[in-house]
């Protein structure tokens, strides 16, 4: 190991928090026929944002604008409130980093679900933080769990994604406003909200953006359907938005994301039209999944997460035999969530290739016991 | 100021490296008509480039592959070195972002030139470390005094550009070599090589890359002309450029970077002719600072730094005219050097602006004594 590393940074793993699915096809020496387990939308995002970004290609070797103006004042329009509660980052992994760094240090204990977000706990362990974990309870993220935890821990920071990731449920708008309510003001809400375009009505809390202790985060890379241009942001108090600039990478984010991000706001149209192809993919996997004996769980996200029926050990052949038959799928990391598979929505072509290999990767599991 | 900032971040100031040009026409109400003051190329990438860029586009819905596998396996072909040598991220400044992340902390010095590169003071800044600052000696960083400056204070990296920024001055590939093989090797040089494609033969080092105090810095940004892209990487040894993996932001590339910087390295011959673009627009500012009783510093690099030949008062003045006349420049920070303005290659059209208005921002710059 180089001598020149700090201690902690030393002590930290070479973890990589995901292996995508290009190192999966690169070791496989084919590619995957239906690309369903990174969340990713594969309805892709509005045609106006793709010929914004084709364009802004042109302007390339101009640097960004560094206070990505344009694209925060549509967001502070489109949320109805002062760009100053409104920050840009190159995606929610990047602004969950920053808010680490801010926020995160030896000595600082932090809650999240077990099982929850890796990037997250990459970036806790990162600024040598304690991170305590809260088990799911009915497959949820438990929020009286987590207030308990928070509690018990005098936690600085708390994480919860809404809809959850890897679960695909979600809590409504009022039990998120409880929990706002009831949490210390010592405690800093972290709210990712990555999913919640296409959640039912009523599950995006109204949390007056000057909360002190409340930073929700969204992004472009799910309904948006932008992951490639690396675009999220945060909605927060001013004080810790403005904060941000003490320690950003001004200039990270990409002129042709910014570009691109501006204009597929201008297309909420599509926006609508996308959640729509969302609920119809998301009622396919659950008939596919149903049909093969399994159980889906509710969604609010653009995935669903599929219940085996048994042990964490058979969701992983299950995963397994579908990765074989070229469908790039992943599951959760935690027992006993890990007796799931998560499916991401699809075209009907992955969601046709879904149903023609699910029994194969079912009957393999089985046998192999 | 938020409670919940750690007290390290709660000191720093909420600077920003640089202003953008987009702010400035901002607060001025209309653009500029050059834009030659960040050091961007205005002869664009190459087309293969920009083609693989916008065809990347069409599947941004995608992740990019966090590994970055494709270009670094290129960048390996092109310096003929294993690619566990390389790391690539969002642009230099990011890289060096995490180079202070992985080595400096409060009480560990670093040394640098004065009036060298902000964003790394910042993230010096940023993550507690003690700056020490070495003067420029007749406009070239002066690699005796940062040698001496190291050894007083033991410090644990050292900063330099090679070609420098702001200057344009180099220091010969021997010089720098030589630099290298009298460093404590309890000092770790990061070598920021961003201008070095277009520098004269013999200025980049031959250094081997397990050299294990030695990280060179190169950019997509300069000469490649993707400013906008975000593109960096750095070459090291293995030990080092496997530790960015412990807390880099794995997704931050973007999918269509990575295509277009990839596209890009196969386009060699637009390279060589954007390096003889750059040649001819060097020659062009230096007349035209010459016709007008101005020193053109010699340059290694797509700009060229202009004495104006009295002090840092007057030149501030000559730049604020050129910036009411719609020509954007910037100019050195740190006096003596703020005695200069520095003017990047533009193409004929951009040249011929600053020539038509040379002349009555010197003369306004005189007149305001």
């Amino acid at each position: 190991m180089s001598a020149f590393l700090t201690p902690h940074v030393a002590s930290l793993p070479a973890t990589v928090p995901f292996v995508g699915p290009e190192a999966q096809e690169r070791q496989r020496g084919r590619r995957f026929a239906a690309r369903i387990g990174a969340n990713e939308s594969v309805f892709g995002p509005s045609p106006l944002a793709l010929a914004a970004m084709q364009r802004a290609a042109g302007e390339v070797w101009q640097y960004p604008d560094p206070e990505n103006y344009d694209l925060r004042q549509a967001l502070a329009t489109l949320h109805a409130i002062d760009p100053g509660h409104i920050q840009i980052g190159e995606g929610i992994d990047t602004l969950l980093g920053y808010l680490c760094r801010m926020t995160v240090a030896p000595g600082v204990n932090v809650v999240t679900s077990d099982g929850a977000y890796p990037t997250f706990n990459y970036h806790v362990a990162g600024y040598g933080g304690t991170l305590h974990r809260v088990p799911y309870r009915d497959d949820h993220e438990d929020l009286a769990g987590l207030l308990a935890m928070v509690r018990e821990h005098d936690a600085r920071v708390l994480y919860l994604s809404n809809p959850d990731n890897p679960m695909g449920t979600w809590h409504n708008a009022e039990r998120i406003t409880d929990l706002v309510a009831n949490l210390p003001d010592t405690c800093l809400l972290l709210l990712d909200e990555a999913y919640v375009e296409c959640a039912p009505a009523g599950t995006a809390p109204d949390i007056a953006p000057d909360t002190p202790n409340v930073i929700r985060l969204r992004t472009f890379s799910k309904v948006y359907g932008m992951a490639g241009a690396r675009v999220g942001y945060a909605i927060g108090p001013r004080d810790l938005i403005a904060s941000f600039d003490r320690i950003r990478n001004h200039f990270g984010m990409t002129r042709i994301a910014q570009a691109g991000a501006l204009a597929a706001l201008q297309d909420q149209e599509w926006l609508a039209g996308v959640i729509s192809d969302i609920a119809i993919a998301r009622d396919t996997i659950a008939g596919i999944a149903r049909a093969h004996g399994l159980t889906p769980l509710p969604s609010a996200t653009n995935f669903v997460t599929v219940d085996c029926g048994r042990d964490g050990a058979f969701a992983r052949r299950v995963l397994a035999g579908l990765i074989d038959r070229d469908i790039f799928v992943r599951m959760p990391f935690v027992a006993p969530q890990d007796r799931c598979i998560r499916i991401g929505c699809g075209t009907s072509w992955d969601m046709a290739l879904l149903s023609e290999h699910l029994s194969g990767a079912l009957a393999d599991a089985s046998s192999e016991v």
